[in-house]
């Protein structure tokens, strides 16, 4: 029996929409499917504990944050990051790539994955700019840990080791993901370096540990194009689309629809660090099998509940509440009456927007429970429609088209 | 059927300390008893469900702080804190007395409860000094709001009546605590504002919530006889002991030896604010019932976790160990082998320590959790040693006599 596996299990004959399974190591996860992102081995405000209440699937990790802290040796005297925190299903861990550009290109400039010079697409105003913390270089991505300044070099080789520590059941190659400012030169430059340590990677690989591939080729067309031929070209067992992806949301579309084309269809697709409502029909219709990103988390602390269509979600309120708002003060209703979460079924609008008021810890994990909940509930509904043939039904139900 | 009512289980042949029950409208305790402490409704990191888990049987809330924030039109709307918080067990409310202290003459001169002048009370090093919020005058206490600067002036009546709004089971009498530093003249002087304010409480009480009168006279025996015979005399439903307890532990004791024996053998007694190992056995021993503290969460967010004398607790090491050394790094063992907690159940020393270290919010619950259970099963396993006459063996156990 393979390590991985993935099988279709129905595609959708309207769009290239599709249902399917994935066998790993640490058990089955049905697609599409949505990956809490548990930076430090944690997801933010929530125990593992929680993670499993809220039937979450699998989690995504991240190599650069956890080779760093808590390091190698603790994660090796663990045999890896199941048993480190308590987690027994499956785990994705990136590469360290993306750090190569938001603690590089990305703090430089305040810029984020999709770029934030469209305001309406920047979560809590723009990023502050700061001093430059990584440098890319052909042989790898230049570090300097912010805990001891220390120097860090990551290579393919080192990214594919790190990844073999933390045992995790998908790996993803080391990529240099590009800046929506970076130009077609560099971006080209940097496309054949990320090719090359695609290449390194499969090498390097010494596990029986899935390995992704990583598409890059920011916002043109033919870097894309020639990208997602050659990632396929290579022996991976899935393939992840990242980097830059453009300065608007349809930006992302476009680069979706050149892609995945190109990719083989027998192989998961991955989105990397997107997280939307609209994103998740937009991409799942285009042929995306899998998304990460913290945004559920990282909203909930900043005060912004999600909420349904059937609570008043719009594509113009991005479905979802701002918990500070003085109209909630004596609100004694749950954020969403048919939430089913352990957040709603307890606790009224008031008193979160007090606990949230108060800077009471106990608020970002009620808060991140409700958010996980309904991105988890979310996909799922999807997985439903898809398999009873309604997608595009659900779709117009949400986005109102 | 009375609103509270408390009834003696057991009295201990050879010292004050007694089992009792105590009844009140959200059900009944047994005494001694410990009350994790929700100041802004929230006992800090956790949930109400975390509470009930924890097996809480009483919590404490903060009648300053909750009249400030969320404010009383909002807990109005709720008809009371125990809707507000989803908690249906009882709650007690401190009266804003003690803010007088920590917010005036504590702030400016940077001194606790029990004087921090003796390095080895202190909690995380002396308190900050800072400008002094409260001022204290016949009539009552002038605080300024931290959140628009309001001036907020608190008599009696109007403690009685936010307590009332909060619809707490057990509500404590406006006083002034008065600070280690304070001398012989200032302390006489206070209490007999203090015992005014105690008459006027009762006076204004308009429902059938308890009220437990305060003893209070520094650290000087005939202030603290003379309080303890006054507060005695009124028809309180439980006298507490607040205020300063001197300089020392032992002062501490003088002042439960003083005070303890004038007071009615039917109420019960709460010794406010206080909360560590040997305390509970020497109060207890001393004839105290109920206790509350906010030293469980607060230490744990500050990294230390509480041990049982059969994972090494001492005296010495103060029952803790602080999970930010580097010892724990590779630990796989849980913060106590014995421990039934739910962070002990699913977590290692070293998962606790990385998520301390990398400032993960869910160390603060899971950290919380752990010394909150230590708390409650410490006077678990002190009133069944009470039950089998075995206190003073359980009392050698633990503090090594």
């Amino acid at each position: 029996m393979p390590a991985f596996d993935f099988k279709i299990e129905k595609q959708n004959e309207e769009c290239l929409a599709r249902l399917g399974e994935i066998k790993t190591r640490h058990g089955k996860i049905k697609t599409p499917v949505f990956l809490p992102v548990a930076t430090n081995a944690s997801v933010k405000a929530l125990t593992s504990e929680d993670m499993k209440s809220l039937n979450a699937e699998i989690l995504m990790a991240n190599t650069y944050h956890l080779f760093l802290r808590p390091g190698l040796e603790v994660i090796e005297a663990f045999r890896g990051l199941h048993k480190f925190m308590n987690w027994q299903k499956p785990i994705m861990t990136d590469s360290g790539g993306f750090q190569a550009f938001s603690l590089g290109f990305g703090i430089e400039h305040g810029v984020g994955k999709i770029s934030n010079i469209f305001p309406d697409e920047a979560v809590g105003g723009p990023k502050p700019k700061g001093e430059k913390q990584a440098f890319v270089s052909d042989k790898g991505i230049t570090f300097y840990s912010p805990y001891d300044g220390k120097k860090i070099f990551l290579t393919p080789e080192l990214s594919i080791k790190i990844q073999q520590t933390l045992n995790s059941d998908i790996m993803l190659v080391l990529d240099e993901c590009t800046s929506p400012l970076n130009d077609y030169d560099y971006t080209k430059q940097s496309l054949s370096r990320t090719h090359k340590w695609a290449e390194q990677c499969l090498k390097a690989k010494e596990s029986d540990q899935a390995l992704f591939g990583i598409v890059q080729g920011g916002a043109y067309k033919d870097l894309r194009e020639e990208s997602s031929r050659f990632i396929s070209s290579l022996p991976f067992d899935g393939i992840a689309i990242g980097g830059s992806l453009g300065k608007s949301k349809r930006d992302m579309h476009n680069i979706l629809e050149w892609t995945i084309p190109l990719l083989p269809e027998e192989k998961p697709r991955h989105l990397l660090g997107i997280g939307a409502v609209e994103d998740f029909f937009n991409s799942i219709e285009r042929g995306i099998d899998m998304f990460d990103c913290v945004s559920p988390t990282r909203l909930a602390r900043a005060g912004f509940l999600f909420i349904h269509p059937s609570d008043g979600g719009t594509m113009k309120n991005k479905f979802r509440i701002d918990i500070g708002k003085s109209g909630y003060k004596k609100d004694d209703s749950p954020i969403s009456e048919s939430c089913e979460c352990y957040t709603c079924k307890n606790y009224s609008k008031a008193y979160l927007r007090h606990l949230y008021m108060a800077k009471e810890l106990s608020y970002h994990r009620l808060a991140s429970i409700h958010n996980v909940h309904f991105f988890l509930s979310l996909i799922e509904e999807i997985r439903k429609a898809i398999k009873e043939d309604s997608f595009f039904e659900l779709k117009a139900k949400w986005l109102n088209f």
